[in-house]
């Protein structure tokens, strides 16, 4: 697998081999080696010394199930620290048949032109994209397709990206050519807004699948982890109701973000949960779909078609980050209203996550009412055309709650809080507070620990635990769902990257480039000036109790600073 | 002298003896003390943890020249970090005649109500202010005097604080109460608005002078103080041009911002500088005055009375922060606009300087053009009718910067730069980088210093001695321009001091008692999470060269990270 690197200074690119330090790692982990090494941390990120980094997973190739992951990263201009955001859809594969370990893009191009690039067997060539300005991811993907074929993958950039808003993320297609697989969060289209770079595409033909070391071994190795993982309980729920399943779990436990963070329980939750899309989604039938894949391949299909009473498509995906955070969060009970703003989101290329605290915040602020979606849309028809409003929510919930005047932010590191309350899932809060990420339950979720998730004194080992395995999952190029396989049969991770890469890993290789990736991130964010002073979950959640459970957040700070006193 | 404390959250207040280390500290220097001892340095700026502090300095009460000086401060919502801002007019000799050592507010009230607190002999009382709400400083301070007599001096609020604006300052009277003297920096109006508290009346009714240990010997330190004050050769310039005599100093070194920080010189600058002000005010005759003091018994009376063609009041005082902040760096070539984006940023309790750099920066973005000065008054309106807009502007250079996608900012610690260049008075430079309060010229100017101001090896040395004399001097409660008097006749600030308090201080002092509150505010600052990543110019002026002299801020990270190495 090979290095490809590009100077936007220069428009020019060079294709070299591995340096030996970053063999054994991708995605993630990959990620926070490339910026340790070659990135100031203190560097502006929307400037020319911040890097954009594609790095496929160790594992992304061989459309095995749920391990096709694509991660992205930079220097995030959200948190100021280290950014890795991952995506599934078709571009890590691709990136991997071309035999890209990772794409770094350097530099600013000087004028004020809009670049696509586009890479293929042929080695980079750079277009035009001022055409594409201004335009959204859905149309830009239908205009790149039309042109470069449709055997393509495409990482773009909507309207937010370009405005170098820190909400932005870069979007990717689905197996069906949809664009809405996300690398969301911290603001990761802006870094690709600050180059001018509209869409990345990548022509795979000529391209083959990487070189296993051992087929068979590998061969077994995925027939047992699909196999564990086809058995896992949880599969099938997700299969039948996506992610959107998870209101059943973290309602009763009083966790799902309910109008900015004021409670944790929402009277209208039927309206909006995984059974009641179910059923909807069936009787409506059309287009709509319960399951879906979003990566060839997977066995899980978490994905769905959410479509209107027509049958028409709304939005796919409709997610649990975006029912809770632009659903309960914003008081409103509509699935198909929370659709028709996930996608308008979508189009704009922006993180739902962070667009749906922001607007949390704002109507804390009076800006919106809670259960307007009408008005959320139109804000976010603002954040389309740029006006001061819209350029302020889709800077993110942070921004606006400075801008007007709001203390009451679910915010740490800059970056809004997924849709678990850490008040009532400790352990998760742990994660958000510690993770050199930001908040993001992807770091680290708990929920499905068996723990008492109220009790403080057992988060930090709860959360440890689970950010080690994520960010080895984030570096394998594996779903957070992958884990369901590879939990039950953990020695399959060993085996099939000792199948695929002829290494000699041990059974604890997971935890290995878990613990390295933290490691590396933290040096990164220790550089570019972050401190304990950080790794904190805001004031106000300690002190304000969080209906039902009338719990605050009290996990304890030295719980929080030793929680990486292994590095 | 004692400490007064008040508790919103029951509405009690107590006074009570100075501690023991608090006794040598006045001004900075006691607020620092007293952050340190009382205050979590994680605390959410706007919450209830935060206290807002008024202290004069330790020569405050006298009448002395240039040294009645009050210090506000608390941590501070642009920056994050410790906050002092000092201001002149009449707030701290009455609250030195009142025997308060310092004032320090607690806590948030509960309800919605808006407040007034009464200082006086009686003690304290609250009045309910909701009838003041959205009411622009100038007015506020007339219904006040209107109610509680012409006796009283009030530090208040504008919409800006009540908004909890990044860049709302604290305004007091003038002698002639006129409320322009403000503590300007770091949003501790927003700190004020946060607590609900519109004004703070002291009623000196029935106080007096703070007593003197010798009176003869204080007697004859003055008259030494004030015969050097006024021999000074600058003290005469100051009289005749204000503080806007300073671009005769700073547009020759090419410093003086032009255009959001891209130039160093201004083609117009003749149409703004001391001199042309000073030959219209003249002509115009009427209300406009040359000279002014802000505070009774000041020598220098570098203020001044802008006078429109009709003669009537533009603004009071018109000065050298302001003409290059909202003049030259806005590209606006014209006074009398000038004096009028000054009158109205002022009756919104805002900072000229920090809005100033926020249009400069919106400027870039193309949210007005360079030069545009109605535009610039009707953005000022949006910020009093509180729009998106409007409050983006009012939250400063870099939240501006980031929600419109600006990198080029002028701001170190979230603060913007006053009106020197840093490329091209690069000790000043250090000071921005440096200075726990951020970027701030009254924290160490060295534009009069006798060095090669380009060449970036010997700044730091001379930006450290000017950060601890400032720090001293704001802890003495003595204006920058007292230094012209004290750096003659240095032994004066021991026999004041000694005179005053019966005290045995050397002649070392004001450098003993500076550098106690640099180490002091830095310790804070460490524990609010500071590190040195924090003390740095931004990147892109270490990159873009400045014309006229064509150079970049190239004072090595060394000698940023070794300046205070005597702590």
């Amino acid at each position: 697998m090979e290095v490809w690197r590009i100077s936007l200074k220069d428009f020019s690119y060079s294709v070299g081999n591995t340096p030996p330090s970053w063999e054994r790692l991708g995605g993630r982990g990959l990620i926070a080696r490339i910026l340790v090494d070659e990135v100031d941390p203190t560097c502006e990120p929307l400037g020319d010394n911040n890097k954009l980094i594609f790095s496929p997973g160790l594992l992304t190739g061989f459309m095995l199930s749920s391990c096709d992951r694509l991660s992205i990263g930079g220097k995030s201009p959200l948190t100021g620290g280290i950014k890795e955001a991952n995506a599934g859809g078709t571009t890590g594969l691709k990136m991997s048949y071309l035999g890209i370990k990772t794409l770094i893009i350097e530099g600013i191009p000087e004028g004020s032109d809009w670049w696509i690039i586009h890479a293929s067997k042929n080695g980079i060539r750079f277009e035009k994209a001022n055409d594409l300005v201004g335009v959204g991811v859905y149309n830009t993907a239908n205009a790149l397709i039309k042109n470069f074929g449709n055997k393509i993958a495409i990482s773009l950039i909507g309207q937010g990206g370009e405005m170098k808003m820190g909400a932005a993320g870069i979007q990717n297609l689905d197996k069906e050519k949809t664009p809405s697989r996300i690398a969301a969060r911290g603001g990761l289209g802006a870094v690709m807004g600050s180059k001018r770079i509209k869409a990345i595409v990548f022509d795979s033909e000529g391209g083959e699948k990487p070189s296993l070391s051992n087929e068979i071994e590998f061969k077994n190795a995925q027939k047992e982890y699909t196999k564990a993982l086809m058995a896992h309980p949880q599969t099938k729920i997700y299969a039948d109701y996506g992610t959107n399943a998870m209101p059943s779990l973290s309602h009763p436990f009083g966790a799902i973000p309910t109008r900015n963070f004021s409670a944790g329980q929402f009277e209208d939750i039927e309206k909006i949960n995984g059974d009641f899309m179910r059923d909807l989604l069936l009787s409506r039938g059309g287009e709509s779909e319960t399951t879906h894949a979003c990566m060839p391949g997977c066995t899980i299909r978490c994905s769905n078609v959410y479509g209107g009473e027509d049958g028409k498509t709304i939005v796919s995906p409709l997610e649990y980050e975006t029912v809770g955070l632009m659903g309960s969060n914003l008081g409103i009970n509509d699935l198909d209203m929370i659709a028709r703003l996930n996608y308008e989101v979508n189009d704009l290329g922006l993180d739902t996550i962070e667009i749906g605290a922001a607007l949390g915040v704002a109507a804390e602020a009076g800006i919106l009412e809670f259960g307007d979606g009408l008005r959320a849309l139109e804000i976010i028809k603002e954040i389309k055309q740029g006006t001061a409003l819209g350029r302020v929510i889709g800077n993110g919930a942070v921004v606006t709650g400075k801008v007007f005047g709001v203390t009451r932010i679910p915010a740490v590191k800059g970056q809004a809080m997924s849709a678990y309350e850490p008040r009532a899932i400790k352990g998760t809060g742990v994660t958000y507070a510690t993770s050199p990420q930001g908040a993001d339950h992807t770091a680290g979720l708990t929920i499905r620990a068996k723990v008492d998730h109220l009790d403080p004194s057992v988060q930090a080992e709860v959360s440890k635990k689970a950010q080690i395995n994520m960010a080895g999952y984030d570096t394998l190029g594996a779903c957070i769902f992958a884990g369901f396989g590879f939990a039950s049969v953990p020695d399959v991770v060993r085996d099939l990257i000792n199948a695929r890469y002829d290494w000699h890993v041990e059974n604890d290789f997971l935890q290995v480039i878990g613990k390295e990736t933290i490691a590396l991130e933290r040096e990164f964010n220790k550089q570019a000036g972050f401190t304990k002073a950080d790794d904190r979950i805001p004031e106000w959640m300690t002190k304000e109790p969080l209906p039902p459970n009338n719990s605050v957040f009290n996990v304890s700070k030295e719980d929080l600073d030793t929680i990486f006193d292994w590095i």
